[in-house]
């Protein structure tokens, strides 16, 4: 260890696993400008125009280009694999989820029944073999749910009021800290596990105590395939990395097993860049590395993330549209003793989507302050205006609830690196809950008594002292079969697909957040000022159902800066929030939520009716936390002045926002554009808000690329929507007009 | 169902399960005598002819006629198998384990290792395809609790001073409430589980209600595939049986699906005879059969139970020797009312040892109470006398705990049919414990510190004073490890192996019982009775180790009805159960212990050494509550009474005890030895014994067989041993050794 440990600083870290304490002794802050970069090597050119290749390959056979029936992924399920005939040498960080580049893997503990689905969806054959091995003997993951789920949870399910669950896929968000593998060595890391497990328990044998002592012997296996694993590449990564090319090649070896072995919804990389900064500085001191070679290794691991996949179903891809992985990377953020974090290791990560264009992976993110080095704030602004790529979040509200080591487990939500894993929740529609209200439980599409039969409104007008008691309650019962909804897919999640690999690069005393998340968020809030503003006539259709909402004279809407409306959603927020946490939460599970919908707002405005803000019935709901569809009239910063009022104490999950600002509206100039952005962030982001998501283009870009999507330019065009980044082209034409349909603010 | 049910009295059962409120209603007790029996018809001679052949063969090959290698054990794994060419016409119960009769199912679920090694044991090659399934994709029971065992435990385990955990095969003890299938049908039971499923949890999903809901939906899958395996075989299960034959058929087909799905130690039975004779006489009534025909069904009933077969691993069979399945059922015993529930169905059951001759299996047990009619409490001494193959148990302790509708669900413990089931728990070897006070917690075998590191004896005597708060905290000790040990067993088994259909035949809001054991019982009073009334010496090996016990004096010992050492049993049981009783354990079952060995007392012996009593080591233990060999010098009587003096209350699980007699010590002739055996029963049970195996015959006879083993008439010569019967021959040499061994009374 002595060798590989050379020159680095402290002690708390080097006998018992502590990263952060690590990255604090060692890391070098960089505030300079970004003239140090390199362009890309000719290994990396290579390598990325093979890949481009194959993604355009991918493409023109519909989206998947080739997929595994006959071999369940595990660790150590295939030789070795490369992108391209020969390349091994070019490659300086070797590994593949399978034997071939974007070739997905065949999963089926998450669901036999998807898994078989994703294949024939895509034309190939599932295995007969493995049909019956995933039927007759092992069960998975949704088969355990359904035969768990009461009436009630098939129910809401059904009638899309729950919706997105993790029932039929891997949960995800789960970040192991895959720095560990190369600061540690895999077998310093066994040890401690096996000393864990030693200490698990004081003998008393609580039905906790025992599954814990078996989930750390499923995690020591786990390490000891990883191993095996690496070895099939010809790396021996029991003992820790030496140099900077080793750290960036056991640190995906990590994260390799982690995607080799669940299809979690968001398989984020983590907090990296200023961990592996580290190796290369040390490297650039000792003079065995160029800023060449380092760029090069920064390059390579960052098309790595590129090629991640997973076989999905159809019904997966209504919601999360576009293929993504969520292989969410941070850069930038201030420790907890005000220095900047920002290394040349966070430009160089930026710096990829130069050197290889813009990629909706890995989801870069930008760990937001105004402190943070102004020449970074100018690059990543600049970057974000060039490649609509990057999103960024607050990172002076997260550090002091998560502290300075903290992970983006998906979107926008932030876990301890190391330390924590989230049960994830995806979303309650309160939007649909809004009209049950009114409707007394009945569902306007399928018109079955889907909530508790309470009491309609049954005049011609929805007053606000018959509607707030009416919704109080309505919110009470979904908040409680949501809640245990979510208890139940968790524990079939543990018992049959539990994440080993990514666990056992956590520690053993593992904090559990409990993610739950609302959808129709604006439309609540509008729908509800409308209703005390304003006068809401029910229109009923023959059988007496409120179908329709007419609602007459004027009333405020959130996204304008205008308190009447933003309290309406500050309280809508804390009160949702407040009845979660009523619940017994699997596991000890401390509850979140977020507002958060990802691209899922199509499907679930949908499946939602009309309301009284004036949404017709099935159009998309706004994403995340944006204002709704036209209701912003004021102007991009009061928009964010209106979603920065929302406490951020409340959503611990994280609060999205996405806007896209026409490039004219920036500035006459890159210099000036920056600076407006810049400005722009630093204003919101200094008022408490969490997220931003930041595009910049025109609305009639994206209409010549829905209608000329062949066009080369077009082929990695990638936007930023509700918490990830996607090709527009890969979107849904549906998805495509949803996006275009979004308010492009030309002005401040 | 009103066709199914003609002539039935009572109400209650209609319209929800309750078994014993239809057999209350229905039955009709028989206080005649035997001279109704008839003799085997054609039919089953020629049956019973084939089977006894196929069972030499099974000898011959040593021990193993045919196994399965290819084929997953399930309900349907196999189409139709009958005894013979043929004889499906003949065979008036149909339905085999396998499609071969006497083959043995492959069954990995408890452990793909154990299963693998029975194959190999017996010179079968197991299927490379299902060792891939079993190691790669499914993981087994035993897997599962050795991922969680702590060091203590696997140390406790290779030290023996726990035995015969249930980690390495299906615990077993479940009794499925058989007779449902027959009553009501398989679509009835459907619907009541539908509806507990729908009633389980007010909606919070703590763990216990999600495990719970997925299990009833494991249980109503059990369901539908039991109606899918009597479909294979021809009969449609779904609907109450119309008649006696139908009722035989599908409370059958009840207990096969449960013989095809786990391979417990026990897989008992039940209580079928008085429920059956109610569809007997019915049919009798209306003519529609013979006596002889009703002797044929039970005939060919039996003939089904004597067949079952679970293929076993060498370390199992010294536990338990010479196959057993503890197919035990029941006869007899008397009604909360009063009434004694003795029907001729009773008499049908002990007939089937003369029609077809004794036999081990099923493991006939009598609820024994002096109050039971005298003709069958005469033919039952009759049969025990002639075939030493029944067991008798006090009703009149177990009725006031467990009502009059219990079944033994292994040797000795009882449990309500079909509202309870027993996590079965083996033993612990409190002989061991007491070496363990003396040395400190070193095992003299092993020499490890195997208990905790307790203040040894350090002088040359034992003295009470010094033993007694060594040997209490040895005990404390050794009951939290073994609580917790089985804690953790079950707590796998019901994750990896839970017994679908067994439990689909029980209540839903099940009973559950936690049992324990203990072994070496009447050594360790006599030891402490010489440590107590004598002077125990220690003679100490060169490394100061206490060796051996020279004990000077003389001191009583348990079995001669001597109150100084019998106190000290009836301590010892209640001080162990107390501890026992302070632990957590799994699932809120509710503790309880035996004293029983099964033939396990010559394997744990092997494993204890010297003692102050003067057992050498490595000799066998004496089995269950019975005296230690030698000690009885006041005759069967004072021997009985010892054991009646140990508290049933105390002991729930069962107090074992196995006598012989000289057929001479009971009388001249058959009524005289009959009239003898009923009255030592009539006073050891009036005295509140609970239990009492009875054999008769002369050591000079068991000399012979075990020297001419190939005489015809020992082929199925069957011997009581502690909990089940066993044919002689089937024993080890040295088991049969012990059996010479134990005093065979030759007087009262």
């Amino acid at each position: 260890m002595q060798k590989a440990w050379r020159n680095f600083a402290g002690e708390k870290w080097l006998d018992e696993v502590n990263m952060r304490q690590f990255i604090q002794d060692n890391y070098t802050s960089y505030d300079g400008d970004a003239s140090f970069l390199e362009e890309p090597t000719e290994a990396t050119n290579k390598l990325w125009g093979l890949l481009k290749d194959l993604q355009k390959q991918e493409r023109a056979k519909g989206g998947v280009l080739d997929m595994e029936t006959e071999v369940v992924s595990s660790m150590t399920a295939y030789g070795p694999g490369y992108i391209g005939e020969g390349t091994k040498e070019l490659e300086k960080v070797v590994g593949l989820q399978t034997d071939k580049p974007l070739k997905r893997a065949f999963m089926p503990y998450g669901g036999i029944k998807m898994a078989e689905q994703a294949c024939t969806t895509y034309g190939y054959e599932p295995s007969e073999k493995l049909h019956e091995i995933f039927t007759k003997y092992c069960k998975t993951h949704n088969d355990g749910v359904f035969d768990a789920y009461t009436d009630e949870m098939k129910l809401v399910r059904h009638n899309h009021i729950l919706t997105g669950l993790p029932d039929t896929y891997g949960r995800g968000r789960i970040v192991g800290d895959y720095r560990r593998v190369a600061l540690y060595g895999v077998d310093f890391l066994i040890n401690e596990k096996a000393k864990d497990l030693r200490n698990c328990g004081d003998g008393t044998m609580t039905e906790e105590i025992i599954r814990l002592r078996e989930e750390i012997s499923m995690q020591i296996k786990a390490l000891r395939e990883m191993k095996e694993m690496a070895s099939i590449y010809g790396y021996d990564i029991s003992q820790p990395a030496n140099d900077a090319r080793e750290a960036v090649q056991w640190l995906y070896f990590g994260y390799l097993a982690a995607i080799k072995t669940q299809n979690g919804a968001a398989m984020s990389v983590g907090r990296i860049s200023t961990f592996l900064d580290i190796y290369i500085q040390r490297d650039l001191q000792e003079g065995t590395l160029t800023e060449k070679e380092a760029q090069e290794l920064i390059d390579h691991l960052v098309m790595k993330f590129r090629m991640v996949k997973f076989a999905r179903i159809p019904s997966y891809n209504q919601l999360f549209s576009g293929d993504p992985v969520w292989a969410t990377l941070e850069v930038a953020g201030l420790g907890m003793d005000g220095r900047s974090m920002v290394t040349k290791n966070d430009f160089r990560f930026l710096h990829t989507l130069e050197n290889m264009g813009p990629s909706p992976e890995p989801n870069l993110t930008v760990l937001y302050s105004s402190r943070l080095p102004k020449h970074f704030k100018d690059y990543a602004a600049k970057i974000s205006i060039s490649t609509s790529s990057i999103q960024y979040e607050n990172d002076d509200v997260m550090r002091p609830i998560w502290g300075d080591d903290y992970s983006i487990c998906c979107c926008v939500s932030a876990t301890q690196t190391g330390k924590e894993m989230q049960f994830f929740g995806a979303r309650a529609n309160l939007a649909k809950c809004l009209v049950y209200a009114i409707s007394g439980g009945v569902d306007s599409k399928t018109r079955e008594q889907c909530g508790p039969a309470y009491r309609p409104i049954e005049g011609d007008v929805v007053t606000y002292d018959e509607f707030m008691p009416r919704f109080m309650d309505m919110m009470e019962w979904l908040a409680g079969v949501y809640v245990n909804t979510l208890n139940l897919i968790h524990y079939m999640h543990d018992k049959y697909f539990y994440e080993a690999a990514e666990l056992a690069l956590i520690d053993t005393d593992v904090r559990r957040t409990f993610a739950t998340g609302i959808a129709g968020f604006s439309h609540v809030v509008d729908s509800i000022s409308a209703i005390k503003y304003a006068k809401v006539n029910i229109i009923r259709d023959e059988t007496g159902f409120p179908i329709e909402f007419k609602t007459e004279g004027d009333f405020p809407r959130y996204g304008n800066d205008d308190d009447r409306a933003d309290d309406i959603a500050v309280w809508l927020l804390k009160t949702f929030m407040n009845m979660i946490r009523k619940h017994h939460t699997y596991r000890h599970s401390e509850p979140t939520t977020s507002i958060l919908t990802i691209t899922s707002n199509v499907v679930y405005g949908k499946f939602t009716g009309n309301m009284p803000d004036g949404r017709p019935a099935g159009a998309p709901l706004a994403p995340g936390a944006n204002p709704s569809y036209g209701a912003e009239q004021n102007g991009l910063l009061a928009s964010l002045n209106s979603t920065a009022k929302l406490p951020y104490e409340y959503a611990l999950d994280g609060i999205s926002n996405t806007q896209t600002i026409s490039p004219d509206a920036l500035g006459h100039d890159e210099a000036e554009r920056v600076n407006t952005l810049v400005g722009v962030m630093d204003g919101y982001f200094n008022r408490g808000a969490h997220h931003l998501n930041v595009n910049v283009f025109g609305v009639d870009k994206l209409i010549d690329c829905m209608e000329h999507p062949e066009k080369e330019e077009y082929a990695n065009f990638t936007i930023r929507v509700s918490g990830y980044a996607v090709k527009f082209i890969d979107l849904t034409r549906e998805q495509q007009l949803d996006v275009i349909a979004r308010r492009a603010h030309g002005s401040m």
